[in-house]
């Protein structure tokens, strides 16, 4: 951090902080308590931190940046109309704190360390009145409060619909992290040699089953993800591209957010496997993988708690239905899920009766079932609660939030399972298809076989088949385990964004640590069209 | 490390190293390369480091202890009588390296940073023949090699049984590191709040039905951690009374190396929820989490990879039962589970059926017939592949890890839950017994909830008792939330020990992070017995 004394200008070097979170408010951000009192006479907004619960905590670049933007409650007349963005001069371009303004570093953390984090205090700071960003509710010149939605609930989603690009974003991060821990430990496992039979030369560790049955779901869930976020990135892409307010896609925001819960998850379970996989070599900072872990460990907290993020998701799913019936929240949606839904899952369950478990189709249909039947299951519990009970919402939801979790899950389940099938059918080059189909093949068989409980209880699958389930699994992972080689391989991550020993790539930092390569089948083979696509 | 100018000799300082693993051969320890050649000349070994593969790695305190035990082939005449353990100088008194041996620092790891691991090499470093840890084989003057263990195998097992005691070591840091982590996640959950219902105060985040259910089963399973890793060293204390020698108490090894590996699973695995559950204080320094995490996620590895713990377990519940009937080594053993055990399983089939499924009895044998069955099926399938099939032992064995490192867990499963009922039998206090049984329940519940699937695939349970079990573990986490900081503050770690501001104990380092105790009730109303006993 520049001193009093350094006095250089840094010109164009203005940097910005986003102050959304409170040591008393993380999730729940409605409920902030940084005010920001309009003041009539001098046409200015007071920014102002009450108590220490409403200390801005956490804030990135509160260290160094020169302006941060600040949700605090927007109030009016003594009246406040909720939390709204404001742009707070933090320090001048020498790096000086403007009065008023407090700053405290938050000092280590378990990753992220390039990155300074800061509590942010205000004590009353006067910020000109166009400081607002008003595009969801703005003050006149003689303090009226204006706002193109009405419904305040509506208002404040709409505010924080602005953070789907910024989920998405950690969606790619988290894949990210998967893809460079996926690459270093499949390589890894593909080189090094423990155990063998007696009197031969040991065997690849790939080659234990525990091995390949560890990874290759990893990889498999890996592409699943990579054609999803594509998906959502689309849909976003359209949008901006359209100029479309984010707020009016519900169904991408809900996309968006199940995809971040369920990737950063996923992310962390497949690091932590790879760690595992790759024995202490794995332990050791140069081979990364505990770099990526720690880094990476925070993204299922942070822009958006992983549970609070499912939650949105259901309620988004919940909206979406029952905007169709134009009714009172839960009513008409529960009408329509209790009644309908019986008949159309019957059909769906009538119709899958003559696939084969190994089928793309048996797996499709079985996680749109599950979803469907979770979906139901919920309404029918909230409708029986809020309605027949008359208990309170909140206590009735919080009772459900397992089920809640559970659906929000299967939902992304089926999404990215659909996509993944999509992204297989559309390829051009038979030999990448079928590849890409055995792994797509393997996620459904995943997804099944982790809820097998749930469709045994649902007498969607019989204990004979249930076991069948298992063994596909295991038999899908032992088939892929030697092309993982060249999916990794088409990842085509630089050799110098690797750097892993282990993974036979040398690292300057750590030249006792190299492991030549030893593989000689499939290694450099790539397969043409995913080595474009991935 | 001391530098070749500080002369200064360290009386009464020497200390040693551990020196097994190889870069070529961690799990595998058979298999080292490192060799010591007998001289009968000399009456010396030449401790030799033939290649890269042999060299020593991540030896801790190599970079300044003064000895170390090293694991090397003892050859005579040419011939390799199995891995033996050397004592070999590395520095003098000064810090000087003796000439032979090199050594480089490893750097940096994910956690243990106290802890200097680095690479030792030997280039024919003369050893006195009385340096060779002669217990299981000696080396007489004329070079002639007598061993009180005529079987090599067995021979290399007796040296192995040495780490029986820092594998139960090892659990009891796990077990500190999950207490640890419970209580600082547990206090939190109970001051923290947020959300809440509509125009009331925000509630506990422990009401949220998602954080109970994730932090609850941690705190059962970290009960029932401590009674049986109790139970194990109270036998490992009776042999070591009584100068048994651990390699005949297979037993024991199976359990500890069991315990070893669940420990450390589950300690990972409660670390991770209790970060989780802290949200971003969970990921700062200061709380604690971060560090016990990164610190202890080795565990899983070293010290014996867990899988292959794991295989040990299930290589030594064969040889009991083999033992028992003195015939060779998988053909008696499989005769007599194929053929009896069907019977015996019958018999504690039919008894069950009349208890209730939330009674210990009920759970106590649910958990029996589960490793029953899967030990049962086990012999089986390796009976048909190795005796009709022809089958190689290693392919046979690797297509059943899967197999295996279930029946592992599951014989853990048993144990713990076994060893958990008998504490609570065993409790003098009715109300710390009542709570203590609550949590037994609860721990009992988790492991048959957690494999449901397996219990309806063989019939044991019908689709709606499995739903009765999920029904029965939510309600129990929910019903011992609120004992749950008894519980945690009967762990009794001392205030200057935890110093996790989120647990209300400021941190000298970290005094902006306090959060002040909210907490009135329960906190310090301590129940005696459990306070006198966990």
């Amino acid at each position: 951090m520049p001193g009093k004394a350094d006095r250089a200008p840094k010109i164009h070097a203005f940097t910005g902080m986003f102050a959304m979170t409170e040591r008393g408010h993380g999730s729940n951000v409605r409920g902030i308590l940084t005010e920001a009192v309009f003041d009539p006479e001098s046409q200015e907004f007071i920014i102002n931190t009450p108590c220490e619960d409403a200390a801005k905590m956490y804030i990135g670049n509160a260290t160094r940046g020169n302006y941060a933007a600040v949700f605090a409650q927007l109030i009016i007349h003594g009246k406040s109309q909720g939390p709204h963005c404001f742009i707070v001069p933090i320090r001048n371009e020498y790096g000086e704190m403007y009065p008023g303004v407090e700053v405290v570093d938050m000092m280590h953390k378990e990753g992220l360390h390039g990155v300074d984090n800061g509590i942010l205090t205000f004590n009353c700071v006067r910020i000109p009145r166009e400081n607002l960003l008003d595009k969801f509710g703005s003050v006149s010149r003689d303090g009226k409060y204006r706002s193109p939605i009405e419904n305040t609930s509506d208002r404040f989603n709409a505010m924080l619909a602005a953070l789907t690009p910024t989920r998405l974003a950690l969606t790619f991060q988290a894949l990210g992290a998967m893809k460079l821990g996926l690459t270093i430990a499949i390589r890894y496992s593909h080189s090094r040699r423990q155990f063998g039979p007696k009197g031969k030369e040991e065997v690849k560790i790939i080659e234990h089953q525990t091995q390949h049955l560890r990874l290759m779901p990893h990889l498999a869930t890996a592409l699943a993800l990579i054609f999803t976020s594509r998906y959502a990135a689309e849909i976003l892409d359209e949008d901006v591209y359209h100029s479309r307010d984010l707020v009016n896609n519900r169904p991408l925001q809900a996309l968006v957010a199940g995809l971040k819960a369920y990737s950063t998850w996923e992310n962390l379970s497949c690091l932590q496997d790879c760690r595992e996989c790759t024995g202490g070599m794995g332990f050791m900072m140069e081979n990364r993988i505990p770099g990526l872990k720690c880094d990476s460990d925070v993204f299922v907290t942070f822009e958006g708690d992983n549970v609070v993020m499912l939650q949105v998701v259901v309620r988004e799913l919940l909206a979406q239905h029952t905007r169709q019936y134009e009714e009172s929240p839960i009513f008409g949606l529960l009408r329509n899920w209790t009644s309908s839904m019986g008949d159309r899952l019957r059909t769906s369950f009538l119709a899958f009766s003559s696939d084969k478990i190994n089928s793309l189709t048996f797996l499709l249909k079985a996680v749109t079932f599950r979803e469907r039947v979770l979906q139901r299951g919920l309404a029918a519990r909230l409708y029986s609660k809020v309605i027949k009970d008359k208990e309170q919402f909140f206590s009735a939801w919080n009772s459900c939030l397992h089920h809640v979790v559970t659906l929000a899950l299967a939902h992304i389940h089926r999404v990215t399972l659909e996509q993944f099938a999509l992204a297989v059918e559309s390829c051009p080059v038979p030999k990448d298809q079928s590849l890409l189909m055995e792994f797509c093949l393997l996620y459904g068989t995943k997804l099944v076989y982790q809820e097998r409980a749930w469709y045994l209880e649902h007498k969607y699958l019989t204990p004979t088949t249930s076991i069948q389930i298992r063994n596909q699994f295991l038999s899908n992972c032992s088939l892929v385990k030697d092309d993982a080689l060249k999916v990794v391989s088409a990842f085509n991550i630089p050799h110098n964004i690797v750097q892993a020993p282990i993974a036979g790539i040398p690292n300057p930092r750590a030249k006792w640590a190299y492991y030549p390569e030893q593989d000689e089948d499939g290694e450099n083979k790539k397969a043409s069209w995913i080595n474009a696509k991935l």
